[in-house]
């Protein structure tokens, strides 16, 4: 027997109505990116999404098209989804921090046919044009005063192109299940894959966002989503926004530590979010020139681990609370947030600290457990660590055009990452999965050897790698980049690490190398080390083999 | 084209899992209609509900029976709905405060298989257990020790039911639409209806019950429903709660301002919820007892208009945030609530208390119109007037049973209110559809009226119903029960409303009586008035005749 409630498909359009008819005075505040700030509401921004829609279908645009968008944090990439997702058509963030030779492959892979971008990416797509065959037009995020010239086909400003049409125009209806955006993930390894969100994941996703142990988002906010919009969904920030009716921020293409000051500041933002590199260099900031951030109250870290010491300094130095998230493209991002819960009331600043700076606990909407290599679930005890998987509304079980589910029999997503679970359900990450070394049955975290390695005071920077060893299968060999002037031993290091870990944690060897090669955003290139590194002969593998 | 993230349907059990893997250890303190203090924990309430499906299909109910509750707020009736709706069947709850007859009828009508009672109800059910043929079997919550010898078929203590099994159970797996949950409305007319709530309504709206903008519920909290389980769904809370890891304090049967306000302080409830005779109830407590609230942050009121006064009240007297919510049965039940948005900011404490005792704003997931009687939307301008109009996915389309949809062409349903909505989307209740008098075309709030003739000094209550009208169609007579001793002349009290409303809405005539006549839950019996006073000939319509 089914319930006999209304039929209401979850589609996005549904948001910047909401936002529109109950929050419809609300500002969004932009840094454009011609300079200038920039002010409409949520009455205006829908009226124009609206025109979107009815443009893009005017130049042949539908169900299931790619819309591409290469663009920063304004109020014309935030109304362009919703016009585009309204259609039907599907926008599809490029990222364009990504290599060239990336940006091309993805742009034919999605076989986008439109493209929409800043006025700061015209020269790349100028240099990129000819290797991009399906784009049918380049539309230009400015106005005809500030229009370039340019031999991009069929490119047009922006403003010029809504200026077309009269924004009568009726949102499509259609299955909730109907792909609205697109994302790419690049992996170390092979091409980048496409993560397409629905209508119905993106409507889940913002609604569980909004929580109060999640983002917390609500009318009173000014919310500020420094994470770009092509970086993983924005964290849902341009649908949880809107539907909460808070005032919205949005800082352009200024990033640095004094223009996210003074938009923090100047806007009397509440809450804000992005990666830790961002606020690495607001501190810097603030500590020059002995800056306060007296109106924001919260700061969500995520897209990779937040340090300790940056929770304590926002925290205790700027009174600011830091909520540490984690989450993968693949899961629409957030998977889970860090906050301190009744059990952890009287327990200390330091404790509080620990727990704070863990990757925190799943909302509802995201199942997750940790395994063995097996598959076999293991004890949310704050210590053992396996492969953490998830399952929800919100996440992928399969990229655009493999043609193969990317789940289990039990319909999880394996993450690629190694974590523990405590029994409050806070997942801490230990480590990739292809990283871990694998000792005799039993694993050791790469991540937590190489933080302990840098402590020394003598070691600049660690990776820990694994080698196949006769009788444990896989050994940890630390290669490590010794400080300027410094020249400890093998045994100086280990004896410092000793009694820090298990003792069967240990490295079996320590090699100093000159530098350790990093990827294009800053990672530790594994792959490489491991290559170099194949035929290593670990000392004590040689002595039980001789 | 379709998204490719997970399927993943919304159903209630997925509620009490998440709250048993991530937020396991909260607790959930009752009283117990046995008398003391319960305490149990979200892991150890999903044990328990497991078990109730379990022996629940052992003793055959499946997909679709419906399964009757007749009970207080107490861990017992939270862990059956789970159990219920997990197995895939219906728990329908039963409001005790109905008359036997309309018991009776409810039961039959939905054919209840099986009927979880409190002691308290015993009475109750043998003295109508012979016309209750559907049930099967009758589930008293409590233990052996005090369980009464009862004649009731098949009648069992629920602890000595739910330990025949040993709770290795897994969830049903269905299709999210599902049907969960029933609940009938009691009408002023004609029979009860019932609501059909299924597993995606239910979970939908706790989602959106969460927000900040609504109860604002995380696992910081801790919330006490005073309102029933069988009012309205509980306006979501045994679903939000759970949801966000809120600590959850349930008051069972005793519901008066000593014991209140003891729960409230005792177990430092920050959150509580219920309809305004409660309030009133606590508030003459803390005045005789000179008692304080120094846990609560906030108290949401609804199930009938909030009295500004209260507001007040709670607001400037004991420092308790009000959320004055509206809402239907047929609506899940949240439509509304009334927070301040920055817009109100600098107004002042009087607008502030105006806002506040508005109904508020929908959120996400509730859309809402007003429209003139031919269904022509009407502006949002916070003076006119119209039949209030909803549509959402926690919404009824139809009633149980009547083989009819509830809704209009373009999916909304008529609330029977009239209101009026303001630029921010906050809507006001003016009056009942039924209620409201139509004058040339025009409308005239009966309860505006009502209102201003209570402020009178020498009116104990009022009542404003429509009679008919030669010339405008309908006019308004204004029936006064006059306080004891005094004796103000028809004059006098028009005089006193003249120049408080529009001229042409002064009542034509007013009538004095001895008593006005009420519904069993404390109504105005308009419909008695209006057969009373059918034939009535108002003076100027005589005069015009004439």
């Amino acid at each position: 027997m089914l319930g006999l409630m209304q039929d209401w498909p979850l589609l996005i359009h549904r948001i910047i109505d909401h936002a529109a008819a109950v929050h419809g005075p609300r500002r969004i505040v932009s840094r454009s990116v011609e300079g200038p700030i920039h002010t409409t509401d949520y009455r205006g921004l829908r009226g124009r999404a609206l025109k979107v829609a009815q443009q893009l279908e005017r130049d042949g645009i539908g169900l299931g098209d790619r819309v591409a968008t290469l663009a920063w944090n304004t109020w014309r990439h935030v109304e362009a989804w919703y016009g585009i997702a309204g259609l039907g058509a599907v926008y599809h963030t490029v990222n364009p921090r990504l290599y060239p030779d990336q940006i091309a492959w993805i742009v034919n892979h999605a076989a986008d046919r439109v493209m929409l971008a800043d006025l700061t990416f015209v020269p790349l797509l100028e240099s990129l044009a000819a290797r991009l065959p399906t784009i049918e037009r380049y539309v230009i995020l400015t106005d005809a005063t500030h229009m370039p010239a340019t031999a991009l086909k069929n490119a047009v400003a922006y403003e010029d192109w809504i200026a077309e049409v009269d924004g009568d125009f009726e949102w499509r209806i259609f299955d909730e299940n109907t792909a609205a955006g697109m994302c790419y993930t690049s992996g170390t390894t092979g091409n980048p894959k496409g993560v397409l969100y629905s209508h119905r994941s993106n409507v889940l996703h913002a609604m569980s966002a909004m929580a109060p142990n999640v983002l917390d988002i609500s009318a009173q906010d000014t919310v500020m989503p420094v994470v770009p919009l092509f970086h993983a969904n924005c964290w849902s920030m341009a649908f949880s926004a809107p539907m909460a009716g808070a005032t919205l921020v949005l800082p352009g293409p200024k990033l640095d530590g004094a223009s996210v000051h003074g938009m923090l500041n100047d806007h009397q933002v509440t809450m804000t979010a992005g990666v830790p590199t961002v606020w690495m260099a607001l501190l810097a900031h603030l500590d020059a020139i002995g800056g306060r951030l007296p109106h924001l109250k919260r700061i969500v870290i995520g897209g990779s681990a937040c340090p300790r010491a940056m929770v304590e300094a926002f925290r205790h130095r700027y009174g600011v609370e830091v909520v540490h998230a984690w989450g993968m493209t693949e899961m629409s991002p957030l998977g889970s947030t860090s906050r301190l819960m009744p059990e952890h009331a009287g327990l200390g600043r330091e404790t509080e600290l620990d727990v704070l700076a863990r990757q925190g606990q799943p909302p509802f909407t995201v199942e997750m457990k940790i395994t063995d290599d097996g598959g076999r679930e293991l004890p949310w005890d704050g210590r053992t660590f396996g492969r953490l998987k998830v399952r929800g509304p919100c996440v992928t079980r399969a990229y655009f055009a493999e043609g193969k589910e990317a789940i289990d029999a039990e319909g999880f997503f394996d993450t690629g990452d190694v974590a523990t679970m405590d029994a409050l359900g806070s997942m801490q990450v230990t480590d990739r999965s292809k990283d871990v070394i694998k000792s005799g049955g039993e694993w050791i975290s790469s991540i937590e050897l190489e933080n302990l390695a840098v402590s020394h005071p003598q070691v600049a920077e660690a990776a820990v790698i694994a080698v196949p060893h006769p009788k444990w299968g896989e050994r940890p060999l630390l290669i490590v980049v010794l400080k300027a002037g410094e020249s400890p031993s093998r045994d100086d290091i280990l004896a410092f690490m000793r009694g820090k870990v298990a003792n069967w944690w240990l490295p079996d060897d320590v090699v100093a190398i000159e530098e350790i090669p990093h990827t294009a955003t800053g990672k530790i290139q594994k792959t490489t080390l491991r290559d170099r590194f194949r035929d290593y002969m670990l000392p004590n593998a040689t002595a039980m083999a001789g």
